[in-house]
């Protein structure tokens, strides 16, 4: 049997360089969208459709929809939601559709479309990635959603960290040097994930808005066994 | 006083999302071609002009010029040289030029000339282009040539070990998380560099071709304090 080779794409600009049909893409974006979106499923939304530009997302809200838009961590006044975890309240959401634009997070959901199967991918159901991607046998590209196309390292960690698990089974390899980087910075930072986590860039974009009271949230694995996948352009869960 | 910031580009694909006017430009492609052309400096070429296409390379063959043009690692036929550090000898190169066209470094340092100065940088010159960038003080881009823009550690070690020792100016400060990344990849490699390096994809890709031999010449730091510069897209010694 051929084994299966897994890849990390470090931005959406690097993904024609990665693409590969074959492959179960797992995109994330670790502050904070993907960590939302896994959220909004715990807590029973429907359906959730991603969208490019604010205005899609506005013309979804004049039709009636929920929409959850955000740029550089902002939410947008006419959006019912922004794009932290906290925002996905059960009584809100259960039972919904979501419209969902977010800075970096939803152009890598439809660049990743070109796979064999999309998924959404963060700590909060880790464990549940690896053991599909284990069913599925198939090769593993985890596209990293970024900032603003610049390589980040809280979707790195992840990305090694999700590598490392799959790589377990031994139908498995990679001879991809992001892949190798991803999972040594994951060996560096995981003895002490929240204090590495401190220098990240990212970390200081929310804390000038006060908003990086998510950022132990979304650092926190298996919470969930849920995992949201693309089907026809909206995700749903898997 | 300002101080001057530094970052890491993973990918040429990458450099638009990092471009800066006001930066010193450090290209590097340590496995090979950054390694050959300061060599190339060392055994006293005169000028080395970087071109893009095999095409123009075989033009500048058909008027004279001597030519060192791979792809993959393998020789073109109608070139002179190849890609090996160890193509460059004094008796060959000593005060001529030479067109040059490589996989990726070439077409590097093209995209980096929009900067206000572009070096090329191996181990085997980084502690002079530490005093150099000191001395310049302007910011610092160290633009990594990747394999066909992909990300690759061998360039990424060499661009973490530069940032590290520029930044024990305390002028230079970094919070690019590309910078971060690779100096503590550099870390984790530092201890047992050759080591290390066995598990990078181009070391697979040179062995197969037998032309591994480079490979610990190509990670020796210090042997020059000589540094390629790029003047009217030409490489000269600085």
């Amino acid at each position: 049997m051929d084994k299966h080779k897994i890849e990390v794409c470090y931005s959406p600009a690097l993904f024609p360089y990665y693409e590969n049909r074959e492959a179960v893409v797992v995109v994330t974006d670790i502050l904070r969208a993907s960590s939302a979106i896994v959220t909004a499923f715990m807590n029973g939304v429907e359906r959730i459709i991603p969208v490019g530009s604010l205005e899609e997302a506005k013309a979804y809200k004049d039709r009636g929809f929920m929409v959850a838009a955000e740029r550089d961590g902002i939410v947008r006044d006419f959006a019912d939601f922004g794009n932290s975890p906290y925002n996905f309240h059960r009584e809100q959401v259960e039972g919904h559709q979501i419209v969902y634009s977010t800075t970096n997070g939803t152009n890598a959901i439809h660049l990743a479309s070109s796979g064999s199967q999309v998924l959404i991918g963060a700590w909060l159901n880790i464990s549940a990635l690896a053991r599909h991607i284990w069913k599925e046998g198939r090769d593993l590209l985890v596209l990293c959603a970024g900032w603003r196309n610049k390589f980040n390292l809280e979707d790195t960690l992840f990305a090694g960290a999700l590598a490392q698990m799959v790589l377990r089974n031994d139908q498995f390899y990679t001879i991809c040097d992001a892949t190798l980087g991803a999972m040594d910075l994951y060996e560096a930072a995981q003895g002490d994930m929240m204090g590495y986590i401190e220098k990240v860039a990212q970390r200081h974009r929310l804390r000038k808005n006060n908003l990086d009271d998510v950022i132990g949230y979304c650092h926190e694995s298996d919470l969930t066994d849920l995992i949201p996948v693309l089907e026809d352009d909206k995700l749903v869960r898997l």
